[in-house]
């Protein structure tokens, strides 16, 4: 089962896709997929719903996707969480999961249009497994408690412009992680336990066809489990937040690859989450 | 005039003060102070309502006082803003504004207990003008057009964790930002034209009665107007958005004074725009 938004950016409307991937309509269980649908046991509404045949067809095609998920709460973003990144990026591996922020308004919907900042010339990819949060998730006990905050799963595009994100920032990252349409999210939320072991799906990268980025989740220094516990020590995790889990190797920082410019093409997928595909276009 | 939020933590009401400090009732006019109702001039459709005698009084006598906006879209931080206090962190004043942000869902009221998060040593006070947002601010084309962007000014205290900040962040501020209750917020919104010029308000902080922080807001480094234009050429900030725009010397982390423990007092004001009062109690 895969959960969707689809529609007009700012007026989507709730859709899930059976394992056959037909659509059906989900407003009528709820105005949105949201925080507060994902608290209130949404997703085993949705499956029960969808197993009793009591959901109407909906008719997606030609529809634009958009962020499965409504505008989150809070977008927690870990960095530096592969080994072979960090070394690209002229870092040592962290001791502690390094966490920034990117403002909320930053997601946007799979295939929507990257803007390139207005003087950017620096702006990068990473894709990244996202974690969505189902409960409110305070001081939990153990990494294996956390399966039960996590809602499912997402692709996520942690959009950067270097140059705001280390040049101009004094040090802190969020500068350059929080331009308008930056976190291409999507297309589907797929429930946690249909995803399965979220440690061993490969995420890929191209830009322009040519493969960017090519790796597996095995390969975090932090796995998601611990993640959810770590931050859960000294935030509050709230239902509908989105936590990125960093990006593998690969990316422009390295100096391997150009940064992008307008026209490129950028595509990213991760195992059984999905593709993306974004135009980067004049700011 | 001076909006507030009165009531229990998540089900506050809206309330007006006139100049003479008598209460009166929004919420004939909106459900919350938020982002849709100031975009949508709700400042001024309240001073109409208030000017014409439209609202009906209200009894606030002894209600908990909530921050006086509901959760933001973000949370905006300015670090090393005020000479000063970048030279008692050890750091020189940056070239350009620092940007990070704090998790929304630390915003509580102006007298709420702040939370020591567990195994915490090094949590410090921070008085703060907080700017908040009041329309859709993107690529702004000067400095002074900022001002038409703005709402309001409200007290903030940006609470902060030194070790989680400082000493496992990898050198990212937010973990060390983003605990439950580290954003006391009011006690009041106080809307642009009521406040008059706000590079000369003086901003104080004591711990159980003894002056911490004593300074003016003629001594930031960057300026309300300059802060709000520089963030909207790499973020744009949406109508509910606070921006904490830095503190003065004075905090713990200077060595000059401990850092907070359990049953302190934290008090903090601005000219005009209230004080407010915190307990510390254990996580």
């Amino acid at each position: 089962m895969r959960l969707m938004r689809v529609g007009v950016l700012g007026a989507e409307r709730p859709v899930v896709l059976d394992d056959g991937g037909r659509a059906f309509d989900l407003s009528g269980l709820t105005n949105d997929i949201d925080g507060a649908f994902l608290a209130d046991d949404g997703i085993a509404r949705a499956r029960a719903a969808l197993a009793a045949g009591a959901l109407p067809a909906a008719d997606v095609a030609g529809e634009r996707v958009g962020a499965p998920i409504a505008r989150p709460p809070a977008v927690v973003c870990v960095g530096m969480n592969y080994a072979a990144h960090a070394a690209e990026s002229g870092a040592a591996p962290p001791e502690h999961p390094v966490i920034f922020y990117k403002h909320p308004n930053t997601v946007v919907g799979p295939n929507d249009d990257v803007i390139l900042p207005r003087g950017a010339a620096k702006v990068d990819w990473e894709v990244e497994l996202g974690i969505v949060i189902g409960r409110r998730a305070r001081y939990l006990s153990s990494p294996e408690d956390a399966f039960g905050y996590i809602a499912g799963y997402v692709l996520s595009n942690d959009v950067s412009e270097r140059a705001l994100q280390l040049e101009v920032s004094g040090g802190q990252w969020s500068k350059g992680k929080s331009c308008e349409t930056f976190n291409p999210l999507g297309p589907w939320l797929v429930p946690a336990a249909d995803v399965g072991n979220p440690q061993a799906l490969g995420l890929r990268s191209w830009v322009n066809g040519e493969v960017r980025q090519d790796s597996n989740t095995a390969d975090m220094l932090f796995g998601v489990a611990t993640l959810i516990h770590d931050i859960s020590q000294y935030t509050v995790l709230e239902p509908g937040d989105l936590v990125n889990t960093g990006t593998p190797q690969g990316v422009a920082l390295s100096g391997r690859f150009p940064y992008l410019s307008i026209d490129d093409v950028v595509e990213i997928e991760i195992d059984g989450l999905g593709r993306q595909r974004q135009v980067v276009v004049k700011g």
